[in-house]
């Protein structure tokens, strides 16, 4: 029914921009954010532009269907030499391995998310598993292998009574001297392995389980349990399929149980520690917490993966409602043509402060990894370099809220549209809440983050100087803690000094009085240490989101001040002074209570918010457009991305404006 | 493999206290909870739970399936009784219309969503456009048919093109005087009905169009238009299914067209304007914008039935959420049984507010739907009722938005089990999203009540004395506005004057800053008034969701002075002090702002809403427990309710616990 006639220039233009031509600003932002591993990127985005493989959608599939289209994706991708390549330079060590996992994590979770995270289990979960806690041999043994997709792996921690407390796993492995074996085992329903991805796959399973000699348990270790092969299940070996979830259908999760199964005394992951044939146990590492710890920790990759996970997403969402805001017409002034909704003051506060905030975790992310490549290549290791995990924990945790957030604030937006699932968002929307519980829950990780800066705080405390973590911690930070007015007020709210102050003020402020709170319960009231710490969860939460404020706010301001295009670093900077005032704007009422800011600052922020949000709406099509994201991967109608087999689908610009002509008759 | 020895005497006391054996407590809390109409109430329970129809789950089934068990549930529901009479009474105007309405919504809300929308679909938006836009005589004729279920009908007013701004629907009704009837066209793409509920099984529908005479339109009115019979669609008339969405996926949502369809002018809903024979056009309500506006608010009916569909799917999440955190161990003090992750702080302060806010909306409306039958029945009509209105666009806005939030913190507190489809917290949170979009999207609804709130203002200002929705402006606040030092520092923070106080000093501060900001605008700088309200959409949503807050205080206040029961009392007490604080709490930043509170104040209610949450958890098992949703209602095993169908159940209570065992081996 809709002619050529009927689009609007506005509209036709915005059309023509997203699909062909860019204007410069978009092309050098886009070099920009895609940095040193451009080539590497345009090379991913193109094979999944080329391959009819992921232009099919989720929305009509069952759940059979989903399953089976994310395990074809994924092996495909797999299969992708620079895929192949990642175990490779896990193993080796490559300088850049962390920051290339973030480029590969990125475009593949464009094409949806189910389909990342099930190519992550069969192989990253459970290679990066036997990197890091198998020995020497055991990775030359299983890594080939797994690599030519041989065989695929589960990683299965999570029991149905443990999860966030891993430490207090069931499952148990018992060493048997006659033969040389472990003996896998669920003694309880409780014990059973739950959620395990993979489930009704995986040839082999990394199983933690509570290491029994002798009777006893030397804490939570891992073994390689062989789950099926091509004539069934392993012995011993039940696995029951979980079925429907919120979203991540693509991914087969199941519960997993062993009757005694038996595996060879190789099995343990002995990187740390060992059972010798003789029953006798050896490690370096002599408390069983500090193993457990140390054990945990090697796995930060995937955190980090989830982190990142959660930015690509976010990006995807703000894509599709940012580009149907702008074409998307509603109301206006009489006699006028109608406005787009993007010039709708509350539209723009609820997506700009997303969009900043997006960046800012994109610049991190990246920052991150170079961190663990720089570390790592210069012989540290994750496992044991706290700070980097604590982060690691603190960005998993603020991204995936952050995702949560966009993709729920991007589903208001985009109306009764951004409700069907052909328009993407929905479906995304299911994915991506799990974000927030898996690889560890947010509330317990952000714990990890608040009890990281505690112990370096006391550490450092003492010794009058802080490094690490706290370097920011100057002595005018400690000194302006005793007074709160630390800042002259002579700094403009929207100068970086200003709002860097704040975050770093706000920091040390939750930490310095959480750090008294703490000892005045234990030391002074004598409380038990456990109890003290949960009477300061809340406050202990503040602390950790706070500190990861600061540090991707720090991050942006580099980012921006590295831009060597003049276009692109204004609107970074625009977006990079929306995010930092914001997050300030959404706890003015704790820098009110400690006088930090006044009443007419706090005033004068919220109009200055409001301002960045108006100015950054200006230029928002950009800065998604300079993100190239595959339209196969878009494919929302409502982003001007059709399908082939929806009859009804919205193109922006296709429907618009007709009302001009009717108001006539009005 | 569990047996009932692993069960720890805690949780299997969980489990009879929900099942069976309710402590008086709850009793007594129930009885007043239902209120006049527990007999009517349990009634319907009992219905549901006898009612096997009503056992079966959606997680299992496919997008036909679903809709083909939304029908059938919706069509049993309506042959009950209860049910059947609701239209009769709503035509014979009985005194409690509303109340029973409210009711029967929020019963059949326990059911599923989509079941409690698809009769709403089918009879009463359809019913309701009839009894509120039609004459007596087409009353007559259409009612009777439809209460017996001859045919079903569907609500037509959105189109692709417009949503919200429906002035400007597109779909024309062009008067022939010849044939004396009209022609009903969908003259371009974007004036498609979109989204249509009942759309494949509807045979007429209520259809908004721009009636047109003499080439002129004279806006929107609302025609009964055949979709189809049993012999297939009517001609002209196209349908296409809009296939699945987010949620809500038991309702037939499509896309409907007419090509010149051709129905008799009788079929023009006439009790505000009709057409003559002769072509000639006549109505009481000359202005086109006044008597558009009567007809659109001679709907808000449904707009409060979403607000009460909110509300109940709120209680059923935090049912489910709040008995598994009982239920649930994780981490404990070393050596000793892990504890239930409700005696953590931050699952306190995630769950508690919800808990209270949900009481807030129970008791607000059951006043509201009071207010209206009182309203109607001393005579008064809700269509020129700007002030009802208002108060039910607000509430619509703040009860689903508070809902969307509930359900995301409800799966967020239950952990992976919350993600999988079986513990219906998933589903619901999929269907619920809807409302914030629909019935009016949020953010419209919001600048309803703002508009009328200002109407209002400017219209008693001069007076000096107010009424109505303002009638708390006494001279004390009016006074303070100018001061801002209204309250003595001498209430308690907890105190219900204290607490009143602040929240109306909020509303009224809001709206004199907002007339002042306006009027500035507008009559100083000569702003067209389009772009300057356009420029205040911020404050303008800000002083909606305080005017909506400050009434649903003030009527939990209410309904805890009304409670005969000592115990119940002081629970509903503590939950209402809970809700108001965390209003302060949340807005903070806004108080001290406008130094209605200082640093040291805005401190101690920090530490007071952590305390008043800690309270409320311990007996929050109570509550949940009183609102006696029927088993096979929340059909969640987390909730301690299994299903037939799943291998892999989980009952609280029938796994914890056995870690005692465990960790002596540790
Ligand atoms: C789709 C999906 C896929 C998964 N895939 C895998 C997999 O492949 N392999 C695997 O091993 N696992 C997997 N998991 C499991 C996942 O890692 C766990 O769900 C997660 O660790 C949380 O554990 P839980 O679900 O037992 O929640 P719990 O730990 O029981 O937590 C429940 C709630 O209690 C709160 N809580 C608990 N303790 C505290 C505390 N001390 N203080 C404050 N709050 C607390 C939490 O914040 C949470 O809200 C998967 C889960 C899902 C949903
Ligand atoms: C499942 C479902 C069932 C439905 N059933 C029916 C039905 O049976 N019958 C029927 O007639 N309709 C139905 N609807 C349609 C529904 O009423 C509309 O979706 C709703 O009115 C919003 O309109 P829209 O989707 O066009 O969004 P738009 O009006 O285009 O709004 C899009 C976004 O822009 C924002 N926006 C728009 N204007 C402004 C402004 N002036 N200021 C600030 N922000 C603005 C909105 O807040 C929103 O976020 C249904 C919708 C759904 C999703």
């Amino acid at each position: 029914m809709a002619d050529v006639s009927e689009i609007s220039p506005r509209d036709r233009a915005m059309t023509i921009q997203a699909k062909n031509q860019q204007p410069p600003v978009v092309t050098l932002l886009s070099k920009y954010l895609d940095g040193e591993y451009h080539p590497l990127k345009e090379d991913l985005r193109q094979f999944i532009r080329n391959n009819k493989l992921f232009n099919m959608e989720y929305s009509n599939l069952n759940l059979q269907e989903q399953r089976y289209l994310a395990h074809e994706r994924a092996k495909a991708i797999l299969r992708h030499p620079k895929c192949k390549n990642q175990l490779d330079e896990q193993v080796r060590g490559s300088l850049d391995f962390m920051k290339k996992n973030l480029i590969l994590g990125e475009v593949f979770a464009f094409v949806d998310p189910s389909t990342n995270v099930k190519l992550g289990v069969m192989v990253f979960l459970f290679g990066g598993a036997i990197i890091n806690l198998g020995s020497a041999a055991q990775v030359q043994k299983w890594l080939g292998p797994l690599k030519d997709l041989q065989y695929t792996g589960m990683f299965a921690m999570t029991e149905r009574g443990h999860g966030s407390n891993v430490r207090c796993i069931e499952t148990e492995a018992t060493y048997n001297i006659e033969n040389e074996e472990f003996i896998i085992n669920t003694p309880t329903r409780s014990a059973q392995k739950m959620f395990i991805g993979n489930g009704l796959h995986g040839e082999y399973a990394i199983v933690f389980a509570q290491l029994i000699l002798h009777n006893k348990s030397k804490g939570p270790h891992a073994f390689i349990v062989p789950i099926r092969n091509e004539n069934g299940l392993y012995p011993g070996v039940t696995v029951v399929d979980l079925g429907l979830k919120e979203g991540m259908n693509g991914v087969d999760n199941c519960l997993l149980s062993f009757d005694h199964v038996r595996i060879p005394r190789e099995h343990l992951l002995n990187k740390y520690a060992d059972v010798l044939p003789n029953g006798s146990y050896v490690t370096d590492i002599l408390k069983d917490s500090t193993r457990f710890n140390i054990m945990l920790a090697a796995l930060i990759g995937t955190r980090l993966a989830v982190a990142n996970h959660s930015t690509a997403c976010m990006s995807v969402g703000l894509t599709i409602a940012i580009r149907y805001a702008h074409s998307r017409l509603q109301f206006g002034p009489s006699n006028k043509q109608e406005m787009s909704i993007m010039s709708y003051q509350t539209h723009q506060i609820r997506l700009m402060p997303l969009l900043a905030k997006y960046l800012s975790l994109y610049f991190t992310g990246r920052q991150v990894a170079s961190l663990v490549d720089d570390h790592q290549t210069s012989g540290g290791s994750i496992a044991t370099n706290r700070e980097i995990q604590a982060l690691a924990s603190g960005i998993k945790a603020y991204a995936s809220w952050a995702c949560v957030q966009t993709m729920q604030i991007c589903r208001e937006c985009t109306g009764g549209q951004g409700y069907m699932a052909e328009n993407r968002i929905a479906g995304l929307k299911g994915d991506v809440d799990v974000f927030v519980t898996y690889e560890g829950d947010n509330t317990i990780l952000l714990q990890q983050v608040a009890k990281e800066l505690l112990v370096q705080y006391r550490k450092e405390y003492t010794k009058g100087k802080f490094s690490g973590m706290l370097s920011f911690l100057t002595k005018a930070i400690v000194v302006s803690l005793q007074t709160s007015s630390l800042i002259p007020r002579m700094h403009s709210i929207t100068s970086y000094t200003f709002q860097t102050n704040a975050l770093e003020f706000r920091e040390a402020r939750l930490l310095q009085t959480l750090a008294s709170r703490l000892a005045n319960k234990v030391q002074k009231n004598g409380m038990d240490s456990f109890m003290a710490w949960n009477e300061c969860l809340h406050h202990l939460n503040a602390l950790a989101m706070s500190h990861v404020e600061r540090v991707c706010y720090e991050q942006f301001v580099i980012a921006v001040k590295q831009c060597p295009y003049p276009g692109p670093r204004s609107m970074l900077a625009k977006c990079c002074k929306l995010y930092g005032l914001n997050c300030i704007y959404s706890d003015r009422g704790w820098y009110l209570e400690e006088s930090f800011i006044n009443a007419k600052m706090a005033k004068c922020i919220r109009t200055e918010v409001l301002k960045l949000c108006k100015e950054t709406a200006e230029f928002s099509l950009e800065i998604v457009n300079s993100l190239r994201i595959p339209d196969n991967c878009i494919h929302a109608p409502i982003a001007g991305i059709g399908h082939d087999n929806t009859s009804w689908l919205f193109a922006p610009g296709a429907d618009s404006n007709t009302d001009i002509r009717m108001k006539s008759k009005l």
